[in-house]
């Protein structure tokens, strides 16, 4: 340590920065106390009655630690850690534990690289958990594979604490031998869970292998038994999954020390219209927790899961990552510090990192749309169908009769409301498309086409009709990446999304414009009101972990029995 | 992870051993479930309803977690670690954080390499913080000079964990430099600290040099403090201080997982007669500290503190480190384990380790006792005294009127009470001397030697006459090191410390016997009620930083003013 910060700590000469008078809250001992923070060279000297260089007034202030994102996929905002950072800081955020699983399925490790270097670019720690599950399942072809020995190679990186998500459970309980790879190759870092509804001994065999987070937790009763098994539990309130106020009946004094906050999967127009990780606390505090418990687990609660020493406290050697605001029962910053400097003001950044521009990830969509068949060629009438589950993410399998053309394709003029999904390989060009049907979406004389698609993120497509799949579908290759509305022969509206497209360099305001704009237009296509989000609501279409039927490349895929089928029901 | 261990953990096979039916206690919940516990490969599989290879039935006994001595040093016990490990397993203790300053200020590295091998013997998982002050100040003379650069060295080494007590608190505060480098070369370790009654922005200096623990602090608001700015706080209870009730009114839910147990000295007749680290607990527990929390206290919370992620609680993953027992308000356990492994039974270790025989450690007594000048050549007969305090190491500095022998030494007999202080440098046979003069210990026609003499353990003598300080300085060199009783011209009895001069090989029931009787003998000769015990009361005369006035091989030492001091009073 320098010696001329051991002499400003003693108060024999005056430190670089002194917060005068605020009411700085202690998240080792829960209390708050009216005293000075003596800060130089980013670090915190310590609280008390101090000189500085620069003295700043915070009477009348809270001042907290600065808050942790336990758990994060920034690709949900659809912004680039350049434009995530501004976006989140303002709102008292100075760290994140992320796990770049999205981008990793596009780009491998070089798209891990690319967020671990754009994220430098920001004064925002972004830590990164390696994902670890690349592709999700083999049922789907995904942008890359990461083996062990591919994610080893990124285990001694600075920022790197450890293996993300184990999302294959099945996998770490039955003993697979590439999932225990990659978990012995991670087992003295952090090792992060998912286990939803996961108890008892197979709990039991998924923590031994060495998992010791879970943001999966739905109900009280799963997060006190995954905290007596040892695990550090993440109450999780992202756009689509709020589990905050259902587990707060679990959230006891007596182990919340083990509990910790995390967003998981943020969409741009929450964080501008709710905050971050304080929507969190806000959220807990007016349910009744006592908001300095509810900031323990937004801070150093984080920080000792994870390891990180000099982060989450107001205490000497800690960063002086601080966020000052005026009402302890609804946090909404007035000013933000990141390791002394201020980075955040009435809501505004006051930094503008310059986008990093990499070529590898701003290539992302490989397929040829003129060359597509779009005909289901099938074999017979009675067809397995994707029936949507009214705002859920979930979905059933139904049955139903089409009428078929003469070489098997489906007449969709004769079953109103159903719709012809494509799943298209965008990776590696292999021309692979998979092909569905699915009802309860409604469009009309029109198509919608997108770039993310859980979690290989190929491209996925939904039309009553090939000229306007055809139309979209060209777009998303021109803009390499993004969202598209087609109609009746043109392009009505799209986002950009250009960065292995999930995520754009524009400016989260102009995301969140646009997808309103284009929310909008989608239900006049005839979008129905039980889809939550037309766009959303098409991306995890494809994702072959959520029950009951989904899409991917490689075609209609059963979760229940964990296989591809065929469209024609009965046949196997 | 060995795929038949997940097997075992999810059910799908018998473990190898299964605790059924016990009283289980979860140290993350502080519940108490009754369930089975799995084991195989001294590793804790699970707990739940489990069928194993081998079945104990539990049934009306509480199973906790094995306890931790967060901070001790083992050769206050007098044994060596293959004594020391028998004699505290017993009473559950199952792993410890040693810091082995005593024996590295006799052997240097020689002696921390010593201590790691013999605990290896051992079914004690002996953890080690590297001795930070040897010696322990610059003036007197210690068997070695631990700089950066030699104990760096050890950082590395797998029962490693951290830097040991920083002991120069104002050194640390205060910048200086031989300091600092030794924080800094642990700066990414674990740093325990020893800082009584410091507080303040020197305490936020102390803490911002990179210090992590404490187990001095002596009364609730100073714990509270420290917890305040982010230490870890050991609650100690040894032979000489005992601080468990005194810091109980500080202790906090909200913070409970900060706080830990320690021994930090415990002699041998104590751990005999009352236990260990069960014996922190039973006294909290009896003033009124829930048990579960003290039990928390002992274990999980320590592991935390110091990174040891398998150890500390009953959770898949953990060492099948485990203490059963009858009475949780007053634990005597029945039965240990230590991964797994049965290692005591109703009071008694189960494994007898061979001592390690290691010359190096074997060969520290270096001096001559026919070549001293024991005349004290005073240049005037108003000297200064070290005056004893009752039952307490700290001492006065008392002035008197002596009589002097024309070659200038003191006559004892004409001030009665008045003892000869002889501290001998027996590292580097330099024939060193200090000298001094005693008051309120007493001792007729006698002598005591001892080659414990913190923190640099040269020979302390202490006698009214040359004759039997000669016999027992003899026999003190012929044994090897110990503890020795002469009177009138012959050795009355003797405890031989053949290990550095401060341990021995032999059996902890010898060391209590010989100490019993020699503490009898030493009253029988005069040795005041007022000493509390005669032999440690000696060894900590010549300890330089506990005031008021000491005696190291350097000389009369002025604790107040940090300084050597010449007997004569007034002169300097």
């Amino acid at each position: 340590m320098n010696r001329h910060l051991i002499r400003q700590a003693r108060g024999d000469e005056p430190a670089d920065l002194v917060l005068k008078g605020g009411k700085v809250i202690n998240v080792f001992t829960k209390t708050i106390e009216v005293e000075d923070i003596a800060i130089s060279d980013g670090i915190i000297l310590g609280t008390g009655i101090y000189q500085g260089k620069r003295e700043i007034d915070c009477s009348g202030l809270y001042i907290s630690p600065g808050f942790i994102d336990g758990h994060v996929h920034i690709e949900s905002s659809m912004l680039t850690p350049t434009g995530y950072a501004p976006l989140v800081m303002p709102w008292g955020t100075t760290s994140i534990i992320a796990d770049c699983h999205e981008i990793a399925n596009v780009k491998g490790i070089a798209g891990i690289e690319y967020m671990l270097a754009s994220a430098k670019r920001t004064p925002l720690d972004v830590f990164m958990m390696i994902p670890s599950c690349v592709p999700a399942t083999s049922f789907e072809t995904a942008g890359a594979e990461l083996k062990a020995e591919d994610i080893a190679k990124l285990k001694d990186r600075d920022q790197v604490l450890g293996l993300g998500e184990m999302m294959n459970y099945p996998g770490v309980i039955e003993g697979d031998d590439d999932v225990h790879d990659k978990l012995d190759a991670f087992s003295d870092r952090i090792i992060d869970g998912h286990a939803p509804s996961v108890f008892g001994q197979d709990l039991n065999a998924y923590i031994l292998a060495g998992v010791k987070t879970d943001h999966e937790c739905t109900h009280a009763p799963e997060l006190i038994d995954k905290v007596k098994r040892g695990m550090y539990i993440h109450l999780r309130e992202g756009s689509q999954t709020k589990n905050v106020l259902d587990l707060l009946p679990g959230v006891k004094e007596s182990y919340l020390s083990r509990l910790l906050f995390c967003s998981d999967d943020l969409h741009p127009h929450d964080i501008l219209k709710q905050g971050h990780i304080n929507h969190n606390i806000n959220l807990a505090t007016k349910a009744g927790l006592d908001p300095l418990s509810a900031i323990q687990m937004a801070t150093i609660n984080i920080a000792q899961c994870y390891r990180l020493d000099r982060y989450g406290a107001i205490a000497p050697g800690y960063f002086a990552d601080l966020v000052l605001f005026k009402d302890l029962k609804h946090i909404k910053p007035d000013v933000v510090y990141k390791k002394g400097t201020l980075v955040a003001k009435d809501g505004k950044a006051l930094f503008n990192p310059e986008p990093l521009l990499d070529a590898t990830v701003l290539d992302s969509v490989h397929f040829e749309p003129n060359d597509f068949d779009f005909n289901f060629h099938l074999k017979q009438e009675i067809v397995n169908v994707i029936k949507l589950v009214k705002n859920n993410i979930t979905t059933r399998k139904f049955i139903e009769e089409v009428t078929l053309t003469e070489d098997g394709d489906v007449v969709l003029t004769k079953t109103p409301g159903l719709l012809k999904l494509f799943v298209i390989e965008r990776h590696h060009q292999s021309g692979r498309i998979g092909k569905a049907l699915v009802r309860g979406y409604g469009l009309k004389n029109a198509a919608i086409a997108l770039s993310i698609a859980h979690d290989s993120h190929n491209v996925i497509c939904i039309s009553d009709n090939e000229q306007d799949a055809l139309v979209a579908l060209r777009k998303i290759k021109e803009i390499k990446g993004g969202i598209v509305l087609a109609s009746q022969g043109r392009v009505l509206d799209y986002l950009k999304l250009e960065v292995a497209g999930l995520m754009t360099n524009q400016s989260a305001s102009h995301v969140k414009d646009k997808l309103e704009s284009m929310d909008k237009a989608a239900r006049r296509l005839g979008v129905s009101d039980e889809v939550d989000d037309p766009f959303l609501s098409l991306a995890f279409l494809s994702l072959p972990v959520i029950p009951e039927i989904k899409c991917t490349d490689r075609g209609l895929f059963d979760v229940t029995h964990f296989k591809i089928i065929p469209i024609e029901a009965g046949r196997s």
